[in-house]
């Protein structure tokens, strides 16, 4: 597991590149499982906050704020490991996460599938949302 | 694995919400390992013809085209399934990978991570990226 640290920050923002917004793209992935449970977006800030807090950390682009994932659900996500592409345009998170990742309840936000020409439900909610996402994007 | 079909675009396209440039997100992820290999971008025409063909097919930004992938280098993704997310803005492709899915030779893109506050390598070439991608964006 990587000990987060501000250091960490300063060895990883040269190598990003964000883009006309000022965001780069997060698809966060269940460590243990290989569950790929959402993508969602960073600013600087929410980068720097990730690495020195260890909770990951998006940007809401819907309310333009910073969304310290689950801490109005609960269902945080705990970094294990924070990776960056060739481009460094996207980042790949290495998560432990509590309960549901999706706004749906669901543990992934990718609970449909194209399957025999339809497109299919394959997870049913582990949570309910009302209970758990009233306030979050 | 899901038959790729032309009825699969006509279920799946009205769950999509392309952005303002027309694009939406696609994480692919090696369908047995897990491995998230890499992050591109779909316009209407690459969904359609990635679930027609079963071969995937991003939209190159950098070079405003549709981008076969493989087509020069051979390092192709053959779809095993299409997830889709839960506001449709993000594709999880689960996908057989052949060889390397990252232009520089690596078989993720996500080849480098935050270790011990510094940037590391984790990965190493598979391939020789100047024989492989010398005309692939």
């Amino acid at each position: 597991m990587t000990a987060p640290s501000p250091s960490a920050a300063a060895a990883l923002l040269p190598a990003l590149k964000f883009d006309r917004d000022g965001f780069v793209a997060a698809v966060a992935q269940q460590h243990d499982t290989g569950e790929v449970l959402m993508l969602a977006w960073m600013n600087r800030e929410a980068v720097e906050e990730t690495l020195a807090s260890g909770r990951v950390t998006y940007f809401s682009r819907s309310r333009q704020t910073l969304w310290r994932k689950g801490e109005s659900s609960g269902q945080a996500q705990k970094l294990v490991e924070l990776r960056v592409d060739c481009d460094g345009d996207t980042l790949l998170l290495l998560v432990d996460q509590t309960g549901a990742a999706c706004h749906t309840g669901t543990r992934s936000c990718f609970f449909r599938a194209v399957r025999g020409g339809a497109l299919e439900r394959i997870a049913e909610p582990i949570a309910d949302p009302k209970t758990l996402y009233g306030a979050e994007a």
